[in-house]
């Protein structure tokens, strides 16, 4: 039995996780949970999966909850909850899917608690990368990536040598807008930003598909999960998202990953590693989906990308400012107070405004994060 | 420095694989060469590549090639000199690329002899995979694959556990007659089936492509390589021949290898497992590539591949008499003697006509394979 807690489990990558636990009874013991503040859903998996611990962010939810879940389950409310669902002594594996830099936290905690991290938080990376992984690597501590691409990558370097690696080449959809002309962008509505081909997901990431921001934050995470230089990380879009990414060797082969679009592929496949479950998820058929596409991402449409490699150009704090700068501006743009062509316009004035700082801690690079956040947030204003 | 025998020197393999020899100085050493009668190339390869022992299959080649090589070097005619190769004691690595049935005994050889072999002659486990992979067990000798696909699939499953393995997936080009309608193949001329699309290969392969068989032959191949039941190893046609092959595990999660249509890569890639060798040859662009072709096999216009099927379930010497059945159908084919389509009917009707034993040694299974060659004669002659 893998002993776990769950970041962030009514989220998707939380519910999704817990069918994947489901469905292998007497795998997996689910000892916290940890949520932020859809009660109802929360107390539907108390009751079904019985932790010891549950955490839940909002302070009313927490309450709420009280009355909803047996006696003898501890509810730890706040923003320590997640930390303390991380860290619990009994916790091996850690899935840390919190959406956004608030993931960064009960990540890091998770580090110095030496468990094992199923990581699908990417700003815990994009923020912090370099600190968390340095110091995973002291701890000891296994990071093993929940989403298709860095998975597809983790698949395609097992057993082969990391430094015969010549680049690690990620694939994008390239989103619901990936046809739209330049000149139609600026009018594109959230609506049909939203409305992502592939992948059912939350509408942060959704838009940051639409953007090619999201495989730009992909970038820095895989810079940092895997140790490779930047300008050997390399983007191709495939419209049909069945390559999940691809590893280049230096004899010039290329191992790849490939599977139907279901996050409990990924999931599953962190969950019990080095193993792999019988998921029955439906089969590939390559010979019925007949043709795979790729093509080249185009930074004058999708600028958005190019700013992460600016990013971890620049170092230090700036990947952290970029990330604080996307949420402000996905959520001006979700909420009608900019045009989508201004999300990669507010990023990359952000990151220049900024001056970089080395990266020392998890709470400079929250701080960093605010900050960017603030400045998209004020020139959307203006 | 890695001490080589390359058999079948002067074939297409053989020449591909002293090229990489010939672009890593220092790293391997060439202590034999064995070759058929192709004395003037032979000659050459000598005295670039200055090997110990050189074997010539054809006794007035080998007394040809007397005249044309320096002093103290010593020169094996006839069948013997292939097996002196293989197992001479300086040698560590064997590539074997000799081309039919004929490359079985040197196999074996250098099986008995415990050398590594890097193996590109197919027939070696088409006739006898049974016997040739129990004894390189016992032997504890590594058999790696010189072709694309069962290289794809060896770099598929390193890394992963091979008790997780659901499917192995061959790819198949589709050959230079993919689209031909079934009533115009039996029109076929030698010239058109031997356009091969993405490959440059010998004549036999090349038709063998082309009616299918060659794919047939490697689901043979790789059910001895990798102890897969033919059940689980299926066949995808990949017109572009980008995607090697690919392994499927439990999760329904797939790897792949992908590469440019270059033989040198698998041949790299066996003479220096576990590295890889910096090959500098013409990265693989998907983006420029643009599209990724798949489609099932057509069992109705060429039924070939089914035979390899049928001749694993009959088991024991029936895939050597497919085998030899197809060396004479080809052949005849080539020679204006039998029609395309008459290639299948020969080998399908040989394998029927045969009755099965089980397979004790190398020699019953040479025998085999000649019955199965004149079997089809035989039925080509009426």
């Amino acid at each position: 039995m893998k002993r776990l807690a769950i970041l962030g489990s009514t989220g998707s990558i939380g519910v999704q996780a817990l069918d994947v636990v489901a469905r292998f009874p007497g795998r997996f013991e689910v000892v916290a949970l940890s949520a932020g503040k859809n009660a109802a859903r929360l107390a539907e998996q108390v009751r079904r999966f019985r932790p010891r611990l549950v955490a839940v962010a909002d302070e009313g939810a927490a309450r709420e909850l009280c009355g909803l879940v047996p006696a003898g389950v501890e509810i730890v409310p706040g923003e320590a909850g997640a930390v303390a669902a991380a860290s619990h002594p009994d916790v091996q594996f850690v899935v840390a899917a919190i959406s956004g830099g608030a993931g960064l936290r009960s990540t890091a905690a998770a580090v110095e608690a030496g468990k094992t991290i199923g990581l699908a938080n990417k700003e815990s990376l994009v923020l912090a990368g370099e600190l968390v992984m340095r110091r995973a690597e002291e701890r000891g501590v296994a990071i093993l990536p929940i989403d298709s691409e860095h998975s597809a990558i983790h698949q395609s370097l097992a057993g082969h040598n990391r430094d015969e690696v010549r680049r690690l080449i990620l694939t994008a959809s390239g989103g619901p807008l990936r046809t739209v002309a330049q000149a139609e962008l600026r009018e594109v509505t959230p609506a049909r930003a939203l409305k992502h081909p592939n992948w059912s997901m939350g509408d942060k990431i959704t838009i940051d598909s639409a953007t090619l921001m999201n495989k730009g934050l992909e970038v820095i995470e895989a810079r940092w999960l895997f140790g490779v230089d930047p300008r050997r990380i390399d983007i191709v879009v495939h419209p049909e998202s069945i390559v999940h990414s691809m590893v280049e060797y230096i004899d010039g082969s290329m191992v790849a990953q490939l599977g139907v679009s279901d996050m409990r592929g990924p999931i599953s496949y962190a969950l019990a590693y080095p193993e792999r479950l019988a998921l029955d998820l439906p089969p590939l058929d390559l010979a019925r989906i007949g043709h795979l596409g790729f093509e080249p991402p185009d930074p004058a449409r999708f600028p958005a990308f190019t700013l992460a490699y600016r990013a971890l150009e620049i170092g230090g704090t700036a990947p952290a400012v970029l990330s604080g700068a996307d949420e402000a501006a996905v959520a001006a743009f979700l909420a009608g107070r900019c045009r989508f062509t201004d999300i990669a316009d507010l990023c990359a004035a952000a990151l220049e405004a900024h001056t970089s700082e080395p990266l020392r801690s998890v709470e400079q690079a929250l701080a960093a994060s605010d900050w960017g956040r603030r400045e998209a947030e004020r020139r959307v204003g203006r």
